[in-house]
């Protein structure tokens, strides 16, 4: 990381929504990121962290703009951390269709020409950026992770890959098990290769094959959501955390599609969930 | 009003955000709207409203992604309408700049030609829209009024004529005394034309110096906004609001500057305001 720049400053709900961009050395690229600091943050006293992966076609504004989660953050103290969804850029490969390329990172390292030059968002989101934040902002190394559809896969793969990391996960309509959806097929393959082997690591429901997970996991999945049964599947991951008694609450929440008023609507169950591990000693 | 259609839904904090469209008689294009409707509102149990007025370039979508209004309107029992800010479409007069024409109605009725064939926004808010909602949906004749800079001129300006149908109003970061700044003399200019009589009729200050307003106001400015000192001018508002002792409460806001952030975090603040009143005996 290098040239960490301020691009905006807002205040809200008595707290700061700043976005900065800088040099990404997992990406390759110059990256546009937003962090909310509650009133209460200081050096003297920093405060825990949510990070919010968004899903395709979203850069880090969306949330900010319409999941409403600030008034609940800055009641309780947490910050929160939205990243872009993929590298971006003229240099940078991209796809004519939404869901592959810019704007649909999958929050995975790609190992295939051309991505592979740039598309390396799980470093990015599990490495660089908490590395970034906890050396310029009064934000401790305790942190939970979420986001909706690709950012609710993000948020599942990476959460259970790192419990030693995050506190708890949840999830808005996750594309729950990628390998059985068009969504998840298309950028594996353009991504990953034809090795099933390497998609495993970036499914949710094959990662909870493995063994019991060891953090918390909420999901909230609309049951008017267009893209309910041929993409997002919660049942396959309700199956699979199942297999080894895993703690996943998973909700259907009657009459609700995949749209920010969805989020908005739940973002501060959410995030009261989240609080109740950030705010526990130490596990 | 005919052609009444439904263009889209989203179920949020338990009620309904609709879109529709509609052919506009005051207008004499096609218009759409939005409005929510919390679960309570039924045919036997009518709910009040208030009318969001909002500001230059945006549509009825601003509001509903970005203000976080819905959970408070839901809980006390509101719907909100939202109208667009101006006619729209290929046959209607516009501007190459974004403070004149298409997205700048400024709530008023235009006499000067080109504009006069379809900007009635004064009608349109004050006499079509309501005619239509209290026609087709459990929505009572109980309503205030408010919005966002040329929104918070349109609801002042609509509400100080009409204490008779609206309860309250508020404002966001209101152009105040629009007779006496660069966005409203160029907009009074060109649909209204040159005579400055004419300009009063939709200017807040000159109509609070006409006497006592009959309604209360509440008006959030934050002191970081960009607009404050060439456009908004909320001094000359308390001044008038002086003049006759008129119940108007200004508040400065440090820090917070013309965004909808700074709307977001005020805004159960204005819908509880709206709320004492709308649920108060009547009058």
């Amino acid at each position: 990381m290098k040239n960490l720049e301020l691009a905006s400053q807002n205040k809200v709900f008595g707290g700061w929504l700043k976005q900065y961009t800088h040099e990404s050395t997992s990406l390759n690229c110059t990256m546009r990121f937003a962090i909310f600091l509650p009133s209460t943050a200081s050096s003297a006293q920093p405060v825990p962290s949510v990070y919010w992966l968004s899903g395709l076609t979203c850069t880090d504004e969306n949330f900010s703009q319409k999941a409403g989660a600030f008034r609940v953050a800055e009641t309780l103290g947490i910050a929160l951390i939205m990243p872009d969804t993929s590298p971006r850029g003229e240099g940078v490969a991209d796809d004519e269709n939404y869901d592959l390329g810019q704007g649909a990172g999958f929050y995975l390292n790609a190992t295939q020409a051309p991505w592979n030059a740039h598309y390396r968002m799980y470093d990015y989101v599990v490495k660089e950026l908490p590395g970034i934040v906890e050396a310029h902002f009064p934000v401790s190394a305790v942190k939970s992770i979420f986001g909706h559809s690709m950012g609710g896969h993000g948020a599942l793969t990476i959460g259970l890959k790192h419990p030693d990391m995050y506190r708890s996960v949840s999830a808005f309509s996750p594309i729950s098990h990628p390998m059985n959806c068009p969504w998840g097929q298309k950028a594996f393959a353009a991504y990953l290769g034809n090795n099933k082997d390497d998609w495993r690591l970036y499914d949710a429901c094959e990662l909870l094959k493995l063994g019991k997970a060891e953090l918390p996991m909420l999901v909230d999945q609309g049951d008017a959501d267009n893209f309910l049964n041929e993409q997002l599947k919660p049942e396959a991951l309700k199956a699979a955390a199942a297999l080894h008694d895993s703690p996943l609450e998973l909700r259907m929440q009657a009459g609700y599609d995949h749209s920010y008023y969805f989020i908005a609507s739940f973002i501060e169950d959410h995030l009261h969930f989240h609080a109740r591990y950030l705010f526990a000693e130490q596990r």
